[in-house]
């Protein structure tokens, strides 16, 4: 825009908010007769026709109605603004929220502000960036741009053919998993997938069967669903499933139990599997981070056992390439496909083209599955170093669970009792330390089902060995600190 | 891995597959112990590691066990797998699903075969590939990239903050709306902006005000929500308001309404945000297209009129940048901002970080409105093609409305009966022409409200002149094949 059209244009703006103003405040009334494009020109000192274009504006927006040689005119129907209305409106919206809105209102909003900067953060989930593989994920990304299509436009809900493809060969080649494109759903990380299993499978007071301890973000989702959850004690071979109540769902993490760590056993699995079919209930089998396993092959997962269409089977990127980008998968039986594409499509279309295409682009040219063979191994030295620290500095003051997968354990800590957790956890913080207590992962009032120490759920993974050591160290002070002063206060 | 790796491990897997096979068909029942590993590596001809590797595989996985001491044996618990289960089980599957996936089951999923090749394809939200700003998006994708941070973790679930402040200042600059950065909710495109206000906002049996015609996917969102949805008639100044009925909610698009291209009048929005008031609805206000105003300055937004927070404003850059890309924002009442934040989370967790860190820098560096400019004014060509070729080809055969603002208009085929306009797309189809009904966008059984012609919603963003030139003239010859057929059938 030149200049002068600039210019002008401000000076239009100028003459519309003067003349809503008078408007609002009643000076000009309905039916009024504005002043006359001549008028006001001379008045303001400027053309007729930058008056005209106001005026024009102020039809448009309905604030002027003209009929054919008659002087423009306050549109009939408009009077002075109501008064402002004072803020109380406002605080009793949460009132107006539906069930489900009041249903989140218990849920805990982490903080997102920065973290202040610590020694060693064993923040769960964080990776490093110094993992994710950079320059092909940029050559990937720099293809599909390029890569013109004549036109853009809304793909197919279920995702990118392409990428569903590729998962397809991905999943069969890393986890022994067999199923047909059209099976695949493209979700924006493990999350979407859990609340479209929700939202397609629950209706209020419905019950789902979680793992206890489990995954906070899945319970919240199934009672913001308005579900019932039913809490299923964990051993070391997973959930047990000798007593499972009637659910319509049971959320399980089959390959790693998280956090506690466990395989769930062969025989559990044709348990859970059984029940599934007796009872009608669907399975969520989340494979959240079975590409860590330290010294032995992945285990096939519990899809890959059934033939009933009862297990829908949830992965995600998150683990190897980067919680960010928010790509997950869902595995569901054929009768769910179309379900879940509609849902998917009504709950935002699609996942974003360009990951999908970039995704698939990598897991084609076999970069993806190199990656993953090499954050394997790095992931696998971070544990060494954190299994090492642990047992040269703490011993047998610490027991350490789910060692041999994934990329967090937990660890109980023998002497300090389970009521100074978040003493603990607020003092290794004020020391430089980021640990996380495993409490808030038990259903509330589930506590016979654990051990009496205190737990924290560690996860190494955004470590350097050095940072690890350190961590462990601080640890350990911080333990002596809150023993000691237990010992006093006896 | 090195091939001898690989080879031990195909064989690994062979014996732990042979095992699963016998202990499923009842060869090796609970608690019958495995052949020594010396004598399975002689009946194989393999070295005992490899059947140790395999022996420790299958006790991960839980179908052995082992003590100290004793021969590896069967887990106790295992039998043979009950028989495959018959296909029914699946195919009752929808009858298994929510009340939510239940209502899911009316809406039709568009086709997503690839459409045949067609002359001119007037589909609306299709955006040409040669408008999107390839080497400016590549930079700022690469520099995101590029840019390190020492970890990868999860981000505030209503986006990225320098995204949310870039849009702050963009949409003050753009529409005169003034917000704070907490009120901005990125969400993937205006569809999920539209799923969280259904679900934070209604209730099963709530009621939804729609203008009638409407938005297809908005109105499936209010449905699958399980809420009522009342139509209210359009006219040249957008929804009547004069006689709204309570709801809970109000969905309009006032700067353009779509498909019919009024622009809420000004009186109309005042007795709008009245009846918000007086009710305690939320109106969503969807500014969808307010980029593209093609002789007129845009009209500022309902919310910049809004003292009460009754509205929720929502915008995309589907129509700027790309559908494919995912992106949109709402920017919410402050009291709304906690559950549109814990919404979100569980929803998936947030929007992928690369795309928002990438159009902040876009807005930031004042590339994105250079852009904004840019298309405009190309669309502004694309429309004027249209327009011209619409009257020099058809006169007054057809009446085309909402032709000064967004990225279609609606054409009414004056000659050619409303019963006849499925037939004239399918025909228009087979001639190479891709036209789209504008019945579908009306509420069922409110087809007193509209014209008796025949009507198209005529998407042209995507094409270049010379296609929407010969598209017109396709469509008149249609046009008057279905017009004579139609006359010989009396």
């Amino acid at each position: 825009m030149a200049s002068d059209d600039a210019a002008q244009a401000r000076v239009t703006q100028r003459i519309c908010d003067t003349i809503k103003t008078r408007i609002a405040s009643g000076l000009l009334g309905p039916g009024d007769k504005l002043p006359s494009t001549r008028a006001l020109a001379a008045e303001w000192g400027i053309s007729r026709t930058t008056v005209t274009a106001a005026y024009e504006q102020l039809i448009a927006e309905g604030y002027v109605e003209t009929r054919q040689g008659a002087r423009a005119q306050v549109a009939r129907g408009l009077g002075p603004s109501s008064p402002q209305p004072t803020r109380s409106a406002s605080t009793t919206m949460t009132g107006q929220l539906s069930a489900f809105g009041r249903r989140l209102a218990e849920f805990p909003l982490p903080s997102v502000a920065s973290a202040p900067s610590l020694v060693a953060d064993f923040r769960y989930g964080d990776l490093s960036a110094a993992d994710f593989p950079t320059l092909a994920w940029r050559k990937a990304v720099t293809g599909v741009i390029l890569r013109r299509q004549p036109r853009l436009r809304y793909d197919d809900p279920c995702g990118s053919l392409r990428l569903r493809t590729a998962l397809q060969g991905y999943l069969w080649r890393a986890r022994g998993l067999r199923c047909e494109p059209e099976q695949v759903i493209v979700v924006n990380g493990s999350q979407q997938g859990l609340d479209l299993c929700a939202r397609l499978l629950l209706d209020p007071e419905d019950r789902a069967v979680m793992e206890n301890p489990g995954y906070t973000l899945a319970r919240q989702v199934f009672l913001a669903a308005g579900a019932q959850v039913a809490p299923v004690t964990v051993d070391g071979e997973g959930m047990r499933t000798d007593s499972l109540p009637d659910a319509s769902l049971a959320y399980v993490t089959p390959s790693h139990q998280f956090p506690l760590g466990g395989v769930l056993s062969a025989g559990r699995r044709r348990e859970l599997l059984a029940w599934a079919r007796r009872t009608g209930a669907h399975v969520i089998e989340d494979d959240y981070d079975s590409e860590y396993r330290f010294d032995i092959a992945p285990i096939p997962p519990l899809q890959a056992l059934d033939g009933a269409g009862r297990v829908i089977y949830l992965g995600t990127v998150s683990k190897t390439l980067s919680p960010t980008l928010r790509l997950g998968y869902l595995v569901v039986p054929k009768a769910l496909s179309e379900p879940f594409a509609k849902a998917k499509r009504l709950a935002d279309r699609h996942a974003p083209g360009l990951e999908q295409e970039a995704l698939a682009e990598l897991i084609e040219s076999g970069a993806y599955e190199r990656h993953v063979r090499r954050v394997r191994r790095r992931n696998a030295e971070r544990r060494m170093a954190l299994l090492a620290a642990l047992s040269a500095t703490l011993g047998d003051a610490v027991t350490v669970v789910g060692v041999e997968a994934g990329l967090h354990v937990v660890v109980w800590l023998n002497s300090v009792p389970r009521h100074q957790e978040e003493n603990l956890t607020v003092r290794a913080h004020a020391a430089g330390l980021g640990v996380y207590p495993v409490t808030p992962l038990y259903a509330p009032g589930s506590a016979a089902d654990r051990p009496d120490a205190a737990g924290l759920v560690v996860g190494y993974a955004s470590l350097d060995a050095r940072s690890i050591i350190r961590g462990v160290q601080i640890l350990a002070e911080v333990m002596d600190t809150v023993r000691r002063r237990g010992e006093v206060g006896r």
